[in-house]
């Protein structure tokens, strides 16, 4: 079994708002990131799948396959978006990174299909900041 | 003359959207930035200032003086905040990094005032994603 | 179960110098870092913790609170120190990156406290420079 | 026990061409990697052992020892070299960056004995471009 | 006047050898780089163009129209190319960086025409690896 | 002619306090950095000369002198040393990062004969942390 990790990059905006509490609350547990109008970041994405490797073609997983899968599952909604506003999964969820990065790696799940003896999705990383990350095997 | 660079960040909403053109013409030349919601970035600010070293003290500049004036007059009012909705500046300017990366050595020019025989304002260094930075030196 | 991890430095200077060697051993096995006056680093301090999503809240951690824990405890005592000179714990045990990266662990461990159901330290990974780093779990 | 990480670089060029494909496969399955006269990379190694801390000199590893180790078993014979023409183990397998990592862990598993009560091999990991890396545990 | 940016990368192979010099001296010089089968390298390549912001869009440069002429005249046919063997140009030239550097300056300052008052291509970086660049203005 | 930048790292420990002025100034002035034992850095070292490209062999400076020069009159009596305690010339002079990047600079200078039509030094550029970073040009 061996790793392989590729990174994506997409750029979206968010408020973090909790319709499950007060004003009160959404100010104080989320600060700056609770004001009205949104704020972005350039998000990092890092998806891990591990498997065999194939014997004929020395390969783990057609790259050109996961990319196919990701840009059309993932960066297209995403990239450019406003995640409340844009995105249907989060108009009743607030778009925290954790809850986006356990969106995208269901995404993901359900797009790369596991065949048996082949590479599976083993986990997502996301990236909000330089200053933090969050990562999810399911 | 030696120069002092020092590195700030925050994150911020856009959309890129002129007045002055047809909607067509916005699409057409922003593409998926002029989505209505916006989206963003997390910008990488690198201010420059030039200067001879202090005889008493071996430095350039108050490194403390400089993180004050940064926080106050550019930090504060653009992290965490929508640009085009947020930031009087930018209702009637396009937030395009260019503008923005002008905008801020604007604003530190005015706040960090230059003594003669000391240091000043050199450049602004703006990145807006891995693949993208910006300078300006007025 | 998500992890989040966030990151901090710090700078430091060390001498790599242990009182059960002879001095001979101690300048074998640390080479140059054995130098008597000490040398330095910027480390680079990364915190783990692992828990459920809050439904309420969405988030894993208040990030608030592991700030301010990891400030009061680590980044305060350490940062601008001479670990063998400034910090009790290491009159007795010598600073290399290995027992520093444990060392931060165990005081990160007794201020974040483990509540049933909720969060809990993982993992402290430590960089010493850009060519090496340390990763302890307990 | 406690992780060590150490970061090695070396470039290399490659083809990337199986002799148990016909040429429509390899030129389908490898794209511009299967150019005849082959591409490059900058590789990025990390190497990771783990183990407990010796007592005496509170380190996990003696790193110069293992820095002999991987400049002579692996930088040395893969450093500015065409992996498919100056590598004996190419000569029949592709030297896709899957089989280079397994090859790396392979040869330093043989020449990082393994002592008991002491830190043994515990990962490989091998970047080939800023978007792309492996990682292989045996 | 406003400077854009924008970073592209490419893996190429290359062998460092001249037509001028004899076999002992082009060992002596090139060292590791003179090896018959040639290594290879993941480039960044650093493209900025400087000029005035467009009143209408907000804009130095179009990003798309820079994008779509890098990849024709300097991807498309450096990436994943052998430079000696691969490229015409090359052939009685020796790929090292510097000329490499100064070749994609020639290329791209014939195609990307310069209007008067527009911007214009100002300068070429050209990393080889974490340790070195090379820059040309023209 | 044509720019090349080399980077070398070095880590050394250091105390901000200048003997002209009093306790209580530098204690104002260098905040953590006036600590009595000192404290340390992973400084980043980018070395660049400037000239023109030398036809027979295609490059601007050899590579392997430079390392030579920066090796014997930097590196070895700055890597792992007190600045204040180790280095003759930090006796007299407070080793701020602005004295130490001149001081590296005059070194280099007085180091690298600059023969007529050849390369010389052009900049020293010295990085104290992630966030600052100084260049002298003489």
């Amino acid at each position: 079994m061996i790793d392989l990790t590729r990174r994506y990059r997409f750029a979206a905006a968010h408020r973090l708002h909790s319709r499950s509490l007060t004003a009160e609350e959404n100010a104080r547990i989320y600060g700056k990131c609770n004001n009205p109008y949104g704020h972005g970041h350039n998000y990092i994405l890092d998806v891990t799948v591990a498997g065999p490797v194939d014997a004929a073609t020395g390969m783990v997983f057609d790259v050109a396959k996961l990319d196919l899968v990701v840009r059309q599952s993932v960066l297209e909604p995403l990239d450019h978006a406003h995640l409340n506003l844009d995105v249907d999964r989060f108009q009743n969820l607030t778009p925290t990174t954790e809850n986006l990065c356990m969106e995208i790696y269901g995404i993901l799940s359900a797009n790369l299909t596991h065949e048996p003896g082949k590479a599976f999705l083993k986990r997502v990383r996301l990236e909000e900041t330089s200053s933090n990350y969050f990562e999810y095997e399911g």
